[in-house]
């Protein structure tokens, strides 16, 4: 199969987006203030922008490769010095809500200023984001007009696809760029009981393989290796190690193409190729389904 | 060992059945309605409707092996051209329940009711189906009758075996074709936060080498292999690559058959070395069990 | 190190002892007698004696090797017929509760209430138990004088070793085999939603690498190899095979020595290197744990 | 890299400290008193003291590599045996709470209470601890305080570094020496249904490759791999060998150096390239998260 030079994916393969969501304390707090009390909680979010991203900033200067970091608000007002670490090496830094609170339970009042709110904490760096990605992935149905009408170019929340697509809102287009759960360091690293944010601690050298082999698999299909990684986790050395050799690997393959989500999301509004269409909210029955 | 040509095996050492479950936004709905409110959770499962469904039957195209769809009302409802592709590549299309409710909690009106409404649903089609799988593998004892009621020949939702076997009913005879949790890509897969539909992603490479396993084991064992996935997990690159190496490595063995659920079911229905009883409910004492 | 031909191991690193529960349904029922409308739950643990004994007898008849049955009273009354075959097998039965409900919050006269009613069960077969497991290895701390009171020999069920010891009781001597949930198949392999038994589903290749590990480890050690398996789970094809290539391991070493409890409990009860103590009950003060 | 022979690290390119806390009864204890009554839990930790401290002993005794062993004055006083064994093996022993209940929920005074209480466990064995871990590493943001006030040199419970820094408090400077999730063996083998403590048990082959592959990375990295073990886990025959396994490898590498937590804490204390600053609670807005 060969790709289209015109197209999004600019004649690669497989096109990797590496980003990082320096979530720090803003997911354990959401989960509930009192978690402010727990030291161990806390600094256990802390590595993330005090250690993880300076080690994440120096991997991804030895391999050259550009990438994306998704900062909550909170965040980037209690660690301005990395905020300013991660604009000196040039990488991209996007919208990531300013509290990390979910938007479902939110009204869209809610949800709008808590999107403001971030806009302005990023806006004292002198930071106008391009992107959007919704906290825990879990944006309202509104979310996209909402990244449209502030002047952003892409979210990165839904999961319909694994290439990128458009989505057409009254207040213009704006590019989807799916992320999943199975490219997500969440899920095979994070450990905490109080609050619970997960159970399993994998082992790091069977997430390289995992990631390597679904390069691969994406290379056959075409599709957008979108990586979401955590400071907080892959910082951790063993982590990091194994991060390295993911990249490392599809750089030798010499079809995949690393790129931040800005210039991706350009070229996916700049493909002829791609339709955009209206997100339509999904309606269930009470009828044939009873229970709330 | 060498297996009867007369026998629901025709002289393979095993028969594998490949089944799909296009279960798309249905048991995320009945986890609870206002799940329709989270635009990710239903965007993660539209991916399988979209994107999975087509990507497996090029697979299944490019392998020239035979599949069944287990499509539920709603999503035939929901996505009409995805049946439409489905029907177009000559693969059996079966029931799967109208809203992939649990029959367990049900009276046998209200299942039966939902049990028609997906006969019409598909029908809308011209589709018969020739075989019933209830949602969440979880029938009411009387489930079996209702599939031989409406005259459909099998049904694959037990699992006191793992090689076909005849049900009794008072309208007539139905083959169980049991399926398994082992066998099944949901609970190496699945990861949804809000309804918590599993914790675990498992790396496709140690699934595929699981099941490859189960395969050669079964050869031994003489039964039935009948594997389960979902396009919204299975139709990811990663795991839809894991699972062609499965099929290649069973094709290679040179003793493996596959198989349509609606062949099979009547493979087994014609064998003479299976003789039909009835399914007997199991009844608890009080006294030995007080708890309810 | 070598170790005592007088003492229990009888010159052997590693005594390895196979034992099956065969709980069928009783766990699920003692979990909420309303399971028993789930016919797929049901039918799940039915498996087990109808399917998983017959084939686990196959394999020791292939191997030429031991291994001792625990069976509930409930279930060998439910299926007389896997009872017979274990008992043609030459195999040890041992006592297993009647109805597989945890002893932990019985009075101790509902204990020996529900341990004279499995007597009675399996006296029904001309069994007389040597040894006893409690359910969910949650014995009261009286079970071991339970256990002396009605004349058996041993119990299976704590784990403050991994050699046999002996507890001494105003009724006599018990021999103590300690199981492990490291050696358990239930923890590797039980998956059931509802209700909800286990959720991760471990490869069985992974498994067998793990217990033959444990071997080499306990024939350092001179520790005792007790594995409990279950036939609902181990009865399935894959699962079967991954044991039956950890007992040849055990046996290409050479000296692993596979025992009955029975055979076990008597070389420890006859071993002069082990001297009985009481078991004492631990208390917790309130002053220090306030929270019941 | 070379690493500076007067700091922390003195010249090694990773120090590792191996710990292992002897919980017993105590985290089980602390999670409800009535789980006294289960004679199976109570044992399952008995393993640790009684079986899993004298094999440890021997493995460092054979490796002649130092080690902490952190013990809950409960703990010291239900096994005195064994805290006269590691004290003969030379070994240093810790602080690590009375009770092992959190110190997150408590009042300051009862924190203190406990923590003096574990003080007078320890001294009637003539030890005074030079440091203290929290019990489930969660110390409320005075813990630091106590620690330097009663004399204490270190602490090891906050998790903002994987190399050891300098916390300043009112009464002095303690060093802080980090551990982490991914650095303990609860995550990887703890199970018990009740108290619910875990649920995975993981492979000691796949542990081991996981943690000698952070070693290495630590290593590139110049960081502390500070490994929390407990005898009740880690005391099992597999994986004992599985650890054993790890320190060889360390040993192998040549750059790493083995520690107790105490030297450690000394050459911490005593590096001039690391400063000390007071560690700062985090406060969390209400309005930004209401929920409590």
């Amino acid at each position: 199969m060969t790709f289209d030079k015109g197209g999004w994916r600019q004649g690669a393969a497989c096109v990797a987006a590496l980003t990082f969501d320096v979530d720090a304390e803003s997911p354990i707090l959401a989960a509930g203030r009192r978690y402010a009390d727990n030291a161990m909680a806390m600094t256990h979010q802390a590595f993330g922008p005090k250690v993880g991203v300076p080690r994440i900033l120096q991997m991804l200067d030895d391999l050259q490769q550009p990438a994306t970091f998704f900062i909550p608000g909170v965040t980037a007002e209690r660690y301005p010095h990395m905020v300013e670490q991660v604009l000196e090496s040039g990488h991209e830094i996007a919208h990531h809500s300013h509290t990390h609170r979910t938007a479902v339970n939110m009204t869209f009042d809610d949800e709008r200023a808590d999107f403001d709110r971030a806009l302005s904490a990023l806006g004292r760096f002198g930071i106008s984001p391009r992107g959007h990605r919704a906290a825990l992935w879990q944006p309202s149905w509104r979310t996209p007009l909402l990244v449209a009408e502030y002047g952003l170019k892409y979210d990165s929340s839904l999961m319909d696809a694994d290439v990128p697509y458009l989505i057409e809102t009254p207040a213009g287009t704006v590019a989807e760029l799916p992320p999943h759960w199975s490219l997500d360091d969440w899920e095979q690293y994070a450990f905490l009981p109080e609050p619970r944010i997960g159970e399993i601690i994998q082992s790091p050298l069977v997430v390289a393989d995992m990631w390597i082999h679904e390069i691969d698999a994406m290379r056959r299909h075409g599709a957008l290796f979108m990586l979401t990684c955590h400071p907080f986790l892959t910082g951790r050395a063993g982590r990091l190690e194994a991060l390295r050799t993911v990249i490392e690997a599809a750089l030798e393959r010499g079809d995949v193409r690393f790129s931040t989500c800005a210039a991706l999301a350009e070229a996916a509004l700049g493909d002829p190729g791609l339709v955009a269409g209206p997100l339509n909210p999904v309606t269930a029955s009470e009828e044939l389904y009873p229970d709330y």
